[in-house]
């Protein structure tokens, strides 16, 4: 089963990659951005037919290795 | 409008990230990975109302700077 996480910066986290990238976009004539945030993106392929208990390994996954919780949220935003 | 993308390395590319984030978690003791591939992801506040405009513009954006197309490939995965 294939598990789709993204990691993203709490909201009130400074994002400075994603500032570099907004100028960026307008400096190429790019308008009416208001925000762009960057995260992280993981897909992981779990030897486990079990959706819930795919799910729950996929989430301890992320607490103790893939996100950094003090200042990141992870989702988990599809499987297959 | 907020729009979601990901962006991952192409199938065919090899991922040293991912296979680092594998063995990392393997030595933590998760078994039955198969497979993990890392890849970016963007929230993009665009100032636009019209869905298909601000999903074409997105797209524009990925074609232009976020993505490589050469050996990554985008989706945009969400907007609201």
């Amino acid at each position: 089963m294939k598990i789709s996480i993204t990691v993203t910066l709490k909201k009130d986290v400074l994002d400075p990659q994603g500032n570099t990238i907004k100028k960026a976009l307008e400096n190429m004539n790019f308008k009416n951005i208001n925000d762009i945030r960057q995260g992280k993106y993981f897909e992981i392929d779990i030897d486990e037919k079990n959706e819930k208990k795919a799910r729950e390994k996929a989430e301890e996954m992320c607490k103790k290795l893939l996100a950094n919780l003090v200042i990141e949220d992870y989702k988990i935003i599809g499987q297959q």
